[in-house]
């Protein structure tokens, strides 16, 4: 069970890493040193990989100014030549979690190499999910940034309700992995308020509920984006995998 | 607010003939018979849309089997020469609803016309999502065979969490749509118990719950192939919009 649960990680950036570190280094001659393992990970990525939650043609002037106000808050604050610490952090996003993979009679290799993180798998700017996520630890927030391309049509005009379940997932999720480190998902509780137009650019701000045990919990809601309409709520239950279940894989 | 939920519509097929027939008849005289009209909807389609539920050379042996086994009871069942209807339907599926959209300051034109039904958006066959639904109106059931594409991963070598409730949201709303005519989704509860392997075939059952005024309830197991495995429990809610609303929009 404890081998099972450490091959399910969530696909975000920071499992990503240490996941794939991991994988890379089950090659690697057991003699060698940890600092020269972590020295030579950049070289094992084929090119730098693409940060998607960098700002990108396809965003609109909303995208544009909430991406602003938020990003402006990530440079360290000083009170009176005391830094404070930097009220928010943007978490970088790429579109590939890692070559290492559960394995299992379905999983080919190529299906290994060819794999992409879901909300990433479509490379024309703006024509899927836009977001960045930044991260506030002090108040055990997240806030998220979605632009709705027109790839992802439930009822007509508006985003599928699969889509919106999918950006909370992230959201909550990210947040869980910020606040927990690794988690999994264990349940997801979404009420469908009003639809959100396709192109439209909306707020997906999530809160820490409660930590307990293994369990995280977190709520969410996405609003438009001057917060003033409500389009969904949510509710989201996370398990915590330990790093060292994760590095056994 | 009629206004509002008759533009809310679920993207399914029968919804978007509906709603595309309102939408391409709004162009034409008002003088224009009902008859007529309905000769020269075909021709407003610029080719023949492609059944996406059709086998293609993605699809693996579990997927292939599973496929026949329902395909063939949609045949005509007769007993003693007295034919007894179809045990199954299969649901032909687009990879767009409509052009008619939601409208508002967000949409611009481009947008519907390019807009694509979320889980039909990739063309590459077996990237993303494959998968078929069979409709069982006697029993009140419907089943879907879901093949994971590459394309859906979250946590590394497994499918997305949010691509995982997007075909719950699916297939319960198909469901719904096909028992109590055009809904919207109002609420999905999932648990998720284990993972799925990206590449895998799962089974994805619903059963109608209940049906009470405009609410109808479905709940949804998602298991390995074989049923032996038991992936994602959900329920979902579901409210009907009136045609008389849709025909308003």
């Amino acid at each position: 069970m404890a081998r099972r649960l450490g091959r399910i990680l969530r696909g975000f950036q920071s499992l990503g890493s240490l996941a794939f570190m991991k994988s890379e280094l089950s090659n690697l001659p057991a003699s060698v040193s940890l600092k020269s393992m972590v020295r030579a990970l950049p070289s094992l990525f084929s090119s730098n990989p693409r940060d998607f939650s960098l700002p990108n043609s396809s965003w609109g002037t909303e995208m544009r100014q909430l991406y602003e106000h938020y990003n402006s808050q990530c440079e360290a604050v000083t009170d009176g030549g005391e830094e404070q610490g930097r009220l928010w952090n943007r978490l970088p996003s790429y579109n590939r979690s890692l070559k290492y993979a559960a394995g299992g009679v379905y999983l080919s290799k190529i299906i290994q190499a060819k794999a992409r993180l879901f909300t990433r798998n479509i490379r024309d700017p703006g024509a899927a999910f836009e977001y960045v996520i930044f991260a506030n630890k002090k108040e055990q927030r997240c806030v998220c940034i979605f632009q709705a391309g027109h790839l992802l049509e439930g009822p007509p005009g508006n985003v599928h309700g699969g889509a919106i379940a999918t950006m909370i997932d992230t959201v909550t999720g990210t947040h869980a992995c910020v606040h927990s480190g690794p988690v999994m998902t264990a349940n997801l509780n979404i009420n469908y308020r009003s639809p959100i137009p396709l192109g439209s650019t909306v707020l997906i701000e999530s809160s820490l509920d409660k930590k307990e045990g293994r369990k995280t919990l977190v709520s969410c809601k996405v609003t438009s984006a001057d917060g003033t309409r409500l389009h969904t709520e949510a509710t989201a239950l996370f398990v915590s995998i330990g790093v060292s279940q994760l590095m056994k894989g």
